[in-house]
């Protein structure tokens, strides 16, 4: 067993020297996979020895996320003392249902949650981690749902339609989750963003008085504090005051920007969160902890407990309620997503996050201003966050990226930003230097240069979407 | 960073001793970690050594779930090379929605998806890993329930009461995913189970009977493989042939007997399995497998993407649907799961799986042949599966349990026998020697010993618990 950790080490090791290296990395088409052999498990074992062989070659094929290379997605890098503390808790293997069954972390992910509930403003509420946001979502529009029909829990869904709103920048969890609670996908309301992404209040106020003259049970409205795309922060206190004042739960998907509450003057964005009834707040986004590592916050201490608390004698035999988390969670068995989280924010404190997020938004302007500052490239808007759209005038996104990936000098995906189709940077990872962005830039100019004309302007494009927007 | 992996490498070292040992780890109250110092994140940082030095303890202080005293869940001990795919899995830290992002380990999630269909008899399913069972029978449930009520993802619910039918004997993640699925707790149907734990098929035919007189929608049988307390395999066969007359879903919540069909001879007791349309198969459980690791199979090839597939441009850039499993899911950032049972079972085979099983079957057998030839202990039955259920006569279960927690001689929880509070031991663990069952026996039986008679005979509490039932 030992000689497997030091085997295990050996590729790590690996890894890390290639992330440093950080040389392209060009993309394996998945065909080179296809020899059944190789991936197919069969009826006699292989030796330690060769499946190591085959784990170091996936991890050789596998596209480097912790490498500066990577800007596809809303993580990328890592805090390494959270990898340490994720392995710990993979060899531990406690169920997190129980303090009898994983002891101290349960009470540490409870310090965690208190720790982020003071941050949100709603220091008395509850929370629990999920397998992410998509879920941290579900549980946050279902504890909406269940206000709104308090005997959907018990009896079913009522007759009338049960109502969820969110912008149209939203994530498509929201959509996926009216689907999966009952509620409807055709019963989410994308209410209209302003330019600069943000759901219009006048929008959600005009749809909710729309759907309580219809006799539909407006149910739960979702704000996002930056949105997937954009990275736009929606304006929470015009928003609280309409939840409050039709009696609407208000969820905030803070999946992603839930984190700037640790930065101490960014976190103005997210003014009234205070307010909020639930929270979805994302640890492996901005925090380069390992995934998942997704928190639900809650107003109400006592909602989780209510709404899934389950008699399981064979499984709750001790303790108080407190020290049994099963019994707050829509999970039995749940992974230690608390102990990664909790290592790095002993290690870095409140104040070394705010310096990370700080060097994650320093890299986002920086990479803004050198792509104003180039001839042949246009910014969409300054990023309210980490995500950052240009477009290289004239030539197609899509193919741009599809390039870069191809021949592995970065992983970047396309967006739409209002309404123009865009190249899409996330800077997640704050190891990245100025000088690789400045010479990714390059690498871009020179990849468009090569491609015929074939985009409108980002004044076309955004023409083309308004007027598409108000004819539907 | 390479300082931190090896670090990170002592404190697992030392665990791995700790397991050796075996030592009594006693219990810690809650109550001795209370300083908040200790425990709470603070403001500013410490060093990577304080934080590892708390690691340390933390490790130290949580119950070892891979030591031979640990009898208490339907988790223990580890495969190690399963151990080393996590720790590398946690390393590469990919998201398995696309193939942009994760590259190779899309593709060895879906041989190992492949290699369960066949498996299970589905060979041309489909299949997702989901965190956790509970999770996977919310997704076999919420098919089930679409099929009932096609409008019902789009739409939200018919006029219609949604049934779920269940055997008393099921996991409580059933009576939980109705309320979230919106079908309503109280529209599950506790079905009678027999003496020796598997529901009664006429019971089940007679309760659907009764709810189609009413004019409900019935929805979703779940069959259990392997229930959560005794074991039992509920009669595949027959309830498939009643879910086929009347149209009805049929999930399987083979959680924890789903390994079981790796088992050339107790695969027989899932006969009929091959008919179901949709199965949970946790490998965190038999398989000695990090948590989590479930998978959910389904018998149509679309179904997946059918209900679960949302536009999401700025994810879904590249590559086929196949390619793509993250629109087969229900969430979106997604950990692999896979990678720790695919290097296990590159190890095991078919083969190294039948022998492991073979060994926990047989520890669960011996532990019972032990007891029964014991004279101050009584088996509650002959055990189906990994579950040992018995009773020091006239002596609290839950009081002996408790003592040897707190003495830490094992952790064992109590459970319920068809009406007996039995001492419950689960025999995960193929690691665990008979020597080490009997010193535990001797153990149980010296605790026993100096207890006062406070319980009823088996004789008398199966008495009472059948009176309750049938007059209820």
């Amino acid at each position: 067993m030992e000689d497997l950790i030091s085997q295990t080490s050996k590729i790590i090791d690996e890894l890390l020297a290639a992330e440093r290296r950080s040389a392209p990395q060009p993309r394996i088409a998945p065909e080179a996979f296809e020899d059944p052999q190789v991936l197919r498990p069969g009826r006699q074992g292989r030796s330690e020895a060769e499946v190591f062989e085959m784990l170091r070659q996936i991890v050789a094929q596998t596209p480097r996320s912790s490498d500066p290379r990577f800007f596809n997605q809303l993580f990328a890098g890592r805090v390494p003392i959270a990898a340490a503390g994720e392995v710990l808790a993979s060899y531990m293997n406690v169920s997190m249902y129980t303090y009898k069954a994983a002891g101290p972390n349960v009470l540490l992910e409870w310090e965690l949650v208190k720790r982020m509930l003071e941050l949100a403003g709603i220091p008395d509420g509850d929370g629990t981690f999920l397998p992410g946001g998509s879920l941290a979502n579900l549980v946050g529009m279902l504890l909406g749902r269940n206000q709104a029909a308090p005997g959907m829990r018990d009896e079913g869904a009522p007759p009338q339609r049960l109502i969820t709103y969110v912008t149209v920048e939203g994530h498509y969890s929201i959509n996926k989750n009216a689907g999966i609670l009952g509620m409807g996908r055709s019963n989410v309301r994308a209410i209209a963003a302003d330019p600069s992404g943000r759901l219009c209040p006048e929008d959600l106020r005009s749809a909710i008085e729309t759907d309580l003259q219809a006799g539909h049970l407006p149910a739960v409205v979702v704000a996002t504090s930056g949105t997937t795309v954009r990275g736009a922060f929606d304006p929470l206190e015009q928003m609280a005051d309409i939840c409050h004042e039709f009696g609407i739960w208000l969820h905030v998907d803070a999946a992603v920007g839930g984190s700037m509450l640790l930065h101490p003057v960014e976190r103005t964005q997210m003014r009234g969160i205070e307010r909020a009834d639930s929270i979805t707040w994302d640890a492996h986004k901005m925090m380069g902890v390992p995934l998942t590592c997704s928190a639900l916050l809650v107003r109400d201490p006592e909602i989780l407990t209510r709404s899934f608390s389950e008699a399981a004698d064979y499984l709750f035999q001790a303790d108080t309620d407190f020290l049994n988390p099963g019994k707050r969670s829509i999970q039995c068995g749940r992974r230690n997503d608390a102990l990664k989280l909790w290592a790095a924010w002993q290690h870095l404190g409140d104040e070394g996050w705010a310096k990370r997020l700080d060097r994650q938004l320093h890299l986002a302007r920086y990479l803004a201003k050198q792509v104003e500052a180039h001839p042949a490239l246009e910014l969409c808007e300054a990023p309210p966050l980490t995500m950052v759209n240009f477009v290289a005038p004239g030539k197609s996104s899509p193919r741009i990226c599809e390039i870069l990936h191809t021949r592995g000098d970065a992983i970047v995906g396309f967006g739409d930003c209002a309404g123009v189709e865009s190249i899409r940077m996330v800077t997640m990872n704050p190891e990245v230097t100025e000088a690789q962005l400045d010479r990714l830039i390059e690498e871009i100019v020179a990849v468009a240069s090569k491609l015929p004309d074939a985009a409108p302007s980002i004044q076309v494009q955004r023409e083309r979407a308004s007027s598409a927007a108000s004819s539907s």
